[in-house]
């Protein structure tokens, strides 16, 4: 199975890259531009780890991936959807690891969204042949990108169907240190990605930057 | 400082005066029939505990406490604040126990306010005189209210004011195994509140009935 990552050289696509590197699994870092994916793929492979990273552009990832983190800022997500409906592979699962982060008033928000969350959002512009799960949200990408740093935390995995959730946390259950909770369906990050705003709060708060969540008595 | 809670004999209510009790704070339990009330004091003092609890009328808490928690259900809360507005002492800090649940289409899901969160919906129909922190909103009322159950776990407190979180958390600081979680202004209840729903559905999902937060890495 081929897994990719669209918005590979971003800071949370980098982090993927790394801990499922890591964890001996092969991927595909994608970008908008080649010669970015090649850089960021070097220096991954640099850090080390049994996976193979390759690199490609965000095409290719779309053309050759059977699951695809979407890695991009929410901003462009829609968009880029909707520009590469076509090019999806009929049965392909994204993860969507997008969180509607804004500013109002110079403070961190949440951008509000009819569908209620992004998740549900990119869900309604992507092709039905498409199945979505959402993931990694509130596991912030500066941990995720330092491997010698244990992660410890639990991750939650919401979906539009059993199949994607599966396939989706198949590949996260790789990661160490992380415990994978099912969430349910795709309306739960609603929550998740009001958490992941909570912890931004918490991290200026308490001047940290790895705040992230544990369920307890599960 | 005289603590009350209204909505004293719910399963909320006698949970978090348990747990006061338990801590060596007195309490003073409201309902809205004095029977109720002495019923249900009687029955947490039969489980032990230093705090005294006394019984009252949910009229008796508000004319004498100085700190009340609001643990009647969401759906009572806004009109038992407009009837009662008169009946706070000026300088009162209310903590907001609510969560805006109800069930659509036979799921739980949370009641979508103008406000954002049922703590900024009751803010808004409080007396300006009153300041409301809320709190207690994730940790599940069965576990609250089972001393041998160790809480071990974190819980969120946000307020409209640096003094009404302080007040706040300088009581439920003193709950065994529960470690208090500076979540900011009122608004972090939008996330939090959220996280409850996210929970309830993590307890059937998982078979249990006790799943709730803790953050890493603060």
């Amino acid at each position: 199975m081929q897994i990719g990552i669209i918005g590979g050289t971003g800071a949370e696509g980098r982090g993927v890259a790394a801990r499922l590197a890591a964890a001996g699994v092969a991927v595909l870092l994608g970008s908008r531009q080649i010669e970015k994916a090649q850089d960021a793929a070097g220096r991954l492979r640099a850090v080390g780890g049994g996976g193979r990273i390759e690199a490609g552009t965000n095409d290719d990832v779309l053309g050759a991936s059977d699951l695809i983190f979407l890695a991009v800022p929410f901003q462009n997500a829609a968009q880029l959807i909707a520009g590469q409906a076509g090019k999806f592979r009929p049965g392909t699962v994204v993860v969507d690891l997008t969180v509607p982060l804004g500013f109002s008033g110079g403070r961190p928000s949440i951008v509000e969204l009819p569908e209620g969350s992004a998740s549900e959002h990119l869900r309604a512009r992507l092709p039905a042949s498409v199945r979505l799960a959402a993931s990694l949200k509130t596991v912030p990408a500066a941990v995720l990108g330092r491997l010698d740093e244990v992660l410890d935390c639990d991750e939650f995995v919401c979906a539009d169907s059993a199949e994607a959730r599966s396939a989706a946390a198949d590949v996260l259950t790789r990661i160490a240190g992380l415990r994978l909770i099912d969430a349910g369906g795709l309306d739960a990050a609603r929550a998740i990605e009001r958490m992941t705003l909570l912890a931004v709060g918490l991290n200026k708060r308490y001047r940290v930057r790895g705040a992230r969540f544990r369920v307890v008595g599960v």
